[in-house]
């Protein structure tokens, strides 16, 4: 009998997605991953496996982190302190300079206010300290009229939430996410990680260079300097470091810009998910109601920074091309660190995915679909 | 000198066109069809033939039928009736529901609204009854945010028109046709097929399945279950009937959903749009402006349905890449029967076309493109 | 020691530019052009060679007037004479006939109004006469619905922004021009060419007709009579001048329609956007704030004119997959006649050329684009 390649468990009926994922494992022997699903409430898949994964093991889960702060909204909707059709400006009276008094929320959390960055670029303390960083967005001229299209506001859209938590809730997000749902359902995914916990951090590899060098000068040029997908990627900063290097600093992992800046496993994304559509660990999260008001599709077309189609929700991506995970109702989000997480209220379905090297092009690792696919296979 | 292929008659003139439909009728000895044309206000072109095909055949036209609904919508904003700027909701207060109160009469009847489909999918009862998937779709949420983009509303713009035809006019959407437009004007196309015209039904022949394996699995991905294409298509409810069986039902031809259940021929639709132009069998049934109000282009590009690149108007599909059928002023629409109707007030030509067997893809047959070509090489 | 090919001078550290200029004029005999860029307030590129063009040689810019209408626009606004939110009729009563009251000055200026044309066509009369087509352009019901989408108004944006000049400031567009801009700034780029300067301009030549047969069928059928683009190029008037007779008209450059008629050389449309961004000949034209709110994008995707992808600002061209010059605060416009101008606020880079032989297909030679490449090796 063979050497058992993953660790973990998977409920009867379910053996297809250990198979699947010994196959990836057995196939590539540095690729380290973790995986879980709930149908339901019932998590029934469970599985870690690589030289660098344990059971314990948690990542930096880069724009994962954004569908976090897309459930932390909906709770705030949900309570009735967010309404999407106001005007930010509303709960952010600053926010209203330079023609943005009738942005709504609405338009800011679908990434269509041109707010992609700021004139001159930011450091990281500015990205990781927050307050500068909201007045300097709240005083910004937009990158495009408000409306006139989308683009992934890739590290701004966090700041820009944090403060609409703040303004509403008055809380930090942080703060927000950690009491009301990280710690009364002992979830294993952290924004604004306890010095407790840095043990546990399995540090990302960085992308290996793509072989096509077609490729390469596409990602450079869509994101040079002086582009708006520039802009987004605040490549103004020469001096701000590489993403693996911001992914890898403790202070990053501490302040947990909500962007970008979660930490957590598989297991953890799965059981956020699964909290918004079922009663895991408590009543659920949001209702049906709350749910279709904060994942239903907001923009669709060519991105404006990313120079290819997306579609998005309140934070949340839908389904699309790129990411065939599910129905219509399905949202989620995935992360340049190769993590996924999403839900499907259609099937029932929540699934969560990290690994530690990020793959290219940036986005969700391909493994994680095909172990989806397996998933579907037995009737998940 | 050879049998002679097509009947009825082409005016001095027209004689290519009948070369032209004779040309595909020796092409493919299972073919049958009926043409019509009208230039202005004369009947120009009046053909048919194929075994299956005499003179007075009638077939289901699917959504050639919306077509004949955008008259109808037509003359009600003629007659200062409905207002396209209007709130759905200003008419249909129950409308307003889930965040719709602002959809206007022109965003819902440009397949912008989001109301593809209810949750769940719905019965053929449902769809010939009208009032309870009136209801439902009042009481929808809208499957994108409303004006995010557009796409078909293939079985539900009929339920949804024939509401507001209801809450304007008073009477079902197929009274106002028949009363209003088909008796007096002599019209051979139902909205509501009377028992005394079911002798002239031609059942539609399925279509053959394309042999590209490709092409099946794209167009099963479309309109797959849990996607927006298959909430269009109803495929949540999979006891729904084909569409080919849904089409051969006396009780389809009954009720004449204004979506898709008009019955009728070539001469019929090309009658319908020359009346909209020209004064056929009496004045013309719209004004210019008015004409000019309902087929202005509202929406264009990637159709979240289809998945394809589409153009409507009120309730008007207009010339795109697919159907080359005319100038900017065009419109028209066809059918997955494969039957066409449209008129171009720019040269005064209106057309009809039907088919009795379906083509694949689905939508206007592309012989229907090839006749209207024999047209224009005519002048018209 | 070679002859040599071009005339005039760059500064030092410009050489390079200089010889990808000669190397383009060794490679065609037949190619004449001038070229000239300013870094902040400095000329640092001066040059022009040919057969065809002399230092002082000006000739007809096309759509280039475009940009200089947009930098007149900033003006206005910067003076508050003009609010881009506001609605046009605001200024312009007549203009709110048939649903167009709503439409807003920033709609109007970036070709999303959808009055691309007049019914029947004009003249070049009423082109260059503007006051009669000014009103056919109020009375005309837009070509689609406005907010639809958005396509190049070729010829009639010069119409609709010259009448909100005259609607604000009470002078023409070319008056204002000539006594805000051209005479205390002595530039050489001419809206509305007095008689004394007749004797420098040099007839363009005609294009050659491309090689491809496809790119010809593709071309006319853009464009055919009955399209919205043949709207746009006014291909419903049979009798209208090929654009090539109409650039060499004298009354066309007596005249100056602001969307077509400028006449200048590279130095005059490289000063022009200069003053747009730094103190050359005397204070900047607009403040950074104007620039900002002008060259913002306004509008992106697929052009209803062109059928392919464009994107405005208020008047303005951004850098796009055709034209890629500068960063997202890059603004500027090409022409038919193969000539560009622009800005880049980002780079402190101002540019400008002009050709004497229309290139195929139409827009910025892209000559000018590779001797714009030669200025940022230079640093630029």
């Amino acid at each position: 009998m063979a050497e058992q390649l993953s660790n973990g468990v998977v409920q009867p009926g379910y053996e297809p997605v250990r198979e699947r994922f010994e196959a990836l494992l057995a196939e590539d022997p540095g690729y380290s991953a973790s995986v879980a699903a709930y149908v339901g409430d019932e998590l029934v898949v469970d599985l870690w496996g690589g030289a660098r994964m344990r059971q314990d093991s948690i990542v930096t889960t880069f724009s994962c982190t954004k569908g976090v702060s897309g459930i932390c909204v909906g709770l705030l909707v949900e309570r009735g302190l967010l309404d999407l059709d106001a005007p930010v400006s509303e709960y952010w009276p600053e926010f209203a300079r330079h023609g943005k008094a009738a942005v709504t929320v609405r338009q800011l959390l679908s990434h269509q206010a041109g707010l992609v960055g700021v004139d001159g670029g930011f450091t990281v303390a500015e990205l990781l300290g927050h307050e500068r960083l909201a007045e300097r967005l709240a005083d910004q001229r937009p990158y495009w009229q408000p409306g006139a299209g989308h683009g992934y506001h890739a590290m701004t859209i966090g700041v820009l939430t944090d403060e609409l938590v703040r303004r509403t809730d008055g809380r930090t997000l942080s703060a927000f996410y950690t009491e009301e749902i990280r710690l009364p359902r002992d979830v294993d995914f952290f924004i604004g990680l306890p010095e407790s916990e840095d043990g546990r951090v399995v540090p990302l590899l960085p992308p290996e260079l793509p072989e096509d060098p077609e490729l390469v000068a596409a990602m450079q040029a869509t994101f040079a300097r002086g582009t708006i997908g520039g802009i987004a990627m605040n490549a103004e900063v020469a001096e701000f470091p590489p993403l693996v290097d911001l992914a890898n600093s403790t202070a990053l992992h501490r302040a947990g810009p909500p962007a970008m800046g979660g930490v957590g496993n598989a297991r953890g994304l799965a059981k956020l998910y699964a909290s918004c559509i079922s009663d895991v660990s408590g009543a659920r999260l949001l209702s049906p109601e709350t749910v279709e008001a904060v994942t239903r599709l907001q923009v669709v077309g060519d991105d404006l920074v990313l120079g290819m189609p997306t579609r998005f929700a309140t934070l949340f991506q839908k389904p699309d091309q790129r990411l065939t995970y599910g129905s219509h109702r399905a949202f989620g989000h995935d992360g340049v660190g190769g993590g996924i997480g999403f839900a499907d209220p259609a099937t029932g379905l929540s699934f969560g995915y990290t690994t530690s090297e990020m793959p290219l092009p940036g986005g969700a690792d391909s493994r994680a679909l095909l172990i989806h696919g397996a998933l579907l296979i037995c009737g998940a």
